[in-house]
């Protein structure tokens, strides 16, 4: 058993950068797995921005599984934008645009469900971010 | 997106039976499937008791993930019993006994994460129930 403490912080889980500094776009955003065993076909992650923070835009072929855990917050989903609060699940399919972006002026943290065999995610073009840029909506949630 | 609804329900997830009556032993408790996915190889499902209910004692070879999400309870985990509370992460081994409790008064629900290829669940036979009960701790566990 692994007891849940103060602040969404596990212990033994170590509390670790999102990802490598500089290889993708994101800010303020930390990462805990929680379970990752050889003997489970998925992750389970917690992923956690601070106010302000957000995850890399991207895609890929893995999908994705997640529960919103703390906080509010938006995502972009393929074209659309949601508004998200705890205990929401958002299906994240093949090759669709994503990103999580804290914008209620507090933490925003959900889990993740992952295949543990999985692609590496893509960045968009210039290209496909200008089309995406080219969307009201999609504008004002990338705007900040 | 699928919001969360209140009492811990989701829109569009249906609210089940935990399994077919009379297959096992178990009490008051329900099952709603969060992720099922063909490109998902675990599955996350929210099991939820009722003050005093209790799922089947069991055990096989795959394993568990599970992160608790509501009100507080016991499971028993081989030979120990652990107390648990919100978001407290348990990792269920293979072959290992295992049953969860809601011990506190109030509704008890965990998330569960399972491979989506796996075996069928093993009761206990006569024996094993009689050396579980041997064992003081777990005896209170079982008496309720």
């Amino acid at each position: 058993m692994r007891a849940f403490l103060d602040d969404f912080r596990w212990q033994d889980v170590a509390h670790r950068p999102y990802k490598d500094e500089g290889s993708a776009p994101f800010r303020a955003i930390s990462r805990q797995v929680l379970f990752e065993e050889q003997a489970l076909d998925c992750e389970l992650r917690y992923f956690e921005m601070a106010a302000g923070g957000y995850s890399t835009l991207e895609r890929h072929e893995h999908m994705h599984g997640v529960m919103i855990l703390r906080g509010h917050g938006h995502c972009l989903l393929g074209d659309f934008v949601r508004t998200l609060a705890p205990f929401d699940l958002v299906t994240i399919p093949a090759w669709t645009w994503h990103q999580f972006r804290a914008t209620a002026g507090e933490p925003f943290g959900f889990l993740c469900m992952v295949n543990r065999l999985r692609d590496r995610p893509q960045l968009p073009t210039e290209a496909e971010l200008a089309a995406l840029w080219a969307i009201p909506e999609v504008a004002a949630f990338l705007a900040g």
